[in-house]
């Protein structure tokens, strides 16, 4: 073993189409300091790999492998949802993660994830201190909701974004050339439990009135059936058809979600779905028009064969940054997209404090939604807009997309040796 | 006006992410041959603009506007869902259609739709003959649903396949990667009223038993739900996980169709919709398993930003080569595509006669369907696998595709002047 100190890499939470770029630039960036690093780990399964001590030894994979994965969606080294509960209730878990990294000479830990994982990751830092373990903790941003505060957006929303954008223009196309006769309202169904920030996205496209999407529905806005209705008539009425954009996570008056599967899952959140044929049918039994409606639930996050360039690019470059802020001596932070001109667009990597990243929700400013709540503004498109340029092709062979798929070597145990 | 006689083109039915491929390869061959033909004019919104003499002067539009159809989807001059009845029962509405071509000195009538719109410019090509008006009528394919017979397959299917597969594989990375502690079970509904084709291309991805799909539902197979939920069961015990692909018109043992939403379209076809949601709460009711449901509707057959470029290729070759047929004198037939050699593909433009074609379903083999039921076998994959080839990107402007909007000017009426 390397007396130098291993790296460790956790996926967490719902995966994207570029949480694996991260991966990539940061175990790219590892491979550029072996006389700093030891060997680069992988947890397997995120933090439940963790604690089981289940370790992946990425230094089997060729560096051809690790360039593979900045294309290639899903979470290369497998996801959870696992939410370690708060020090002074199950202080046992946090010394068994602080046991796992001492076995194996971890001295770098990366958790790559939400809201939920920047609180863990920051834990897991005081944790250390206490234990007086010496780790260096580093959460890297990754979220197709959008809503960690600091950072300019969320590594995986900008590719959501452009899917859902362009989902809605060609399903638009679609419903306009077959409303004279048939369908009139077409409803796409896109995730968001508690921000618009996806559904907006699809407002990108519509550059007149008469355009889709005529409605986009969002969480921050109260739903009144009857409002809805008649909007949908107004809009069938002028354009010969509608398209209604709603986010999974649309509430009613009294915010109830509108549909609600009756699943949780380990967070403890509602798992949603529904709200498109909850609509589809509000409108055929009010107004009596064919509708169709589409669910794009896993397909739009794990979108990798039409990924936004700027994605791809921010969520590579926030994992090398990662490792690089780690090397230099930074603790307890996340690196962050910082916007420094919007048009054109230029960014650059800073950082934040972990203490002050966790458990915050950035929902869209009020001001980023229209008066009557069905549209995006002005301010809205300027933000989002640059976030969906250039597109990022993974390579094809016989016309299917070439993702890698890892060795995933497991390190031997050391704790409890099988 | 031009002494030679005039081209009149229409959509029908649903769109696809090719049929403007095929109005473009029309168009852009007949205006190689001034000197034989006069104008090309479409119907606006099918034959419903026909019947009602709403003709769009495509002469208006330059080389490239009509280039830009090419990677355009939906239906760049309106399509219907509208069928003509039979001669004997409604006459007056085939005259009406010889009285329009007359007024407009249409010499050549291309339609370009499914199964039922080889049927009605069958019986156009009939009612000509009859009344004594020479019109040349000639059926360009098209459905997604790669249900007409004698062609190798239909254009728009390649895409929509093409589209299924690659969503597939996304999403079931997705899956893998997340099913330790999430989601274990993810259904795609994708279309394919009475034909399994769609849901059939997801099985090209599937290398090995562990991979996705795991489960394909056709709708040539009856669906049991012990069975069924049998073979999910074993999936996710071997695997950690299941991808399930269902055809939107999976019927029960008694062929009743396991989601009906009680709209049905002008055909009398039933709208169905709603397999996936009801897939998810069988499994969630017999298994437990957490699930995940998607419903991909317009989404797969409008996605031109992943057509296939085999069938791009093709949807425009059957245009221009329909065009051709004309001018050489063939009337009533449909060119087709015929499959010169498999491995490696190759293909080239041949023809049937329209009465021939006329209200046939070509269903899959039932040798393309596995013994069980739930995949394809290699006679299936080596007949589509050659149909997915190659990415026939569209070009893209500040992140999002450029589909043309063309001027569609409408010829001034002749018949009921305004």
């Amino acid at each position: 073993m390397s007396s130098h100190k291993n790296v460790l890499y956790a996926q967490s939470g719902g995966v994207t189409a570029v949480i694996n770029a991260s991966a990539s630039g940061l175990i790219t960036a590892a491979r550029q300091y072996p006389n700093q690093i030891g060997k680069v780990y992988a947890a397997r399964n995120g933090i439940l790999g963790l604690l089981a001590e289940e370790l992946i030894d990425t230094s089997f994979e060729s560096d051809d492998a690790i360039a593979a994965l900045k294309h290639t969606p899903g979470g290369a080294f497998g996801s959870c949802r696992y939410k370690l509960k708060d020090l002074a209730q199950n202080r046992s878990e946090y010394e068994q993660l602080i046991k796992v990294f001492s076995a194996h000479n971890i001295g770098y830990f990366f958790y790559n994830g939400g809201g939920d994982s920047q609180d863990t990751a920051h834990k897991i830092a005081q944790m250390g201190k206490q234990l007086d373990y010496p780790i260096t903790c580093i959460g890297i941003p990754k979220t197709i909701d959008n809503d960690l505060p600091f950072t300019d957006n969320c590594p995986g929303y900008g590719s959501v974004a452009k899917y859902v954008a362009i989902s809605t223009k060609e399903a638009g196309l679609d419903v306009a050339s077959m409303a004279s006769s048939s369908t009139k309202v077409f409803i796409l169904e896109v995730m968001g439990r508690h921000a618009g920030w996806i559904a907006a996205a699809a407002g990108l496209i519509r550059q007149e009135k008469s355009e889709p999407p005529h409605l986009i529905l969002f969480p921050e806005i109260a739903f009144n059936p009857t409002v809805f209705c008649n909007r949908v008539k107004e809009a069938v009425e002028a354009n010969g058809y509608c398209v209604v954009v709603a986010a999974e996570g649309v509430k009613d008056e009294n915010g109830q979600f509108l549909a609600q599967s009756g699943q949780k899952d380990a967070f403890g959140h509602e798992q949603l779905g529904g709200v498109a044929p909850y609509l589809a049918s509000l409108i055929k039994r009010t107004l009596n028009y064919k509708n169709h409606w589409a669910v794009s639930d896993y397909l739009q996050r794990s979108a990798r064969h039409i990924a936004s360039e700027v994605d791809v690019d921010q969520a590579f470059e926030l994992g090398k940054k990662a490792l690089e802020f780690a090397l230099a001596g930074k603790n307890a932070i996340m690196p962050i997209i910082v916007r420094t001109q919007e048009s054109p667009y230029q960014w650059e990597v800073g950082s934040v404090d972990l203490d002050k990243v966790a458990n915050q929700e950035k929902k869209m400013p009020r001001d980023f939604i229209s008066q009557d709540g069905f549209e995006i503004t002005e301010a809205c498109r300027n933000y989002i807009a640059p976030l969906i340029q250039g597109e990022a092709y993974p390579p094809y062979h016989h016309g299917l997309p070439t993702y890698v798929k890892l060795k995933n070597i497991l390190v031997p145990k050391i704790l409890n040796p099988s």
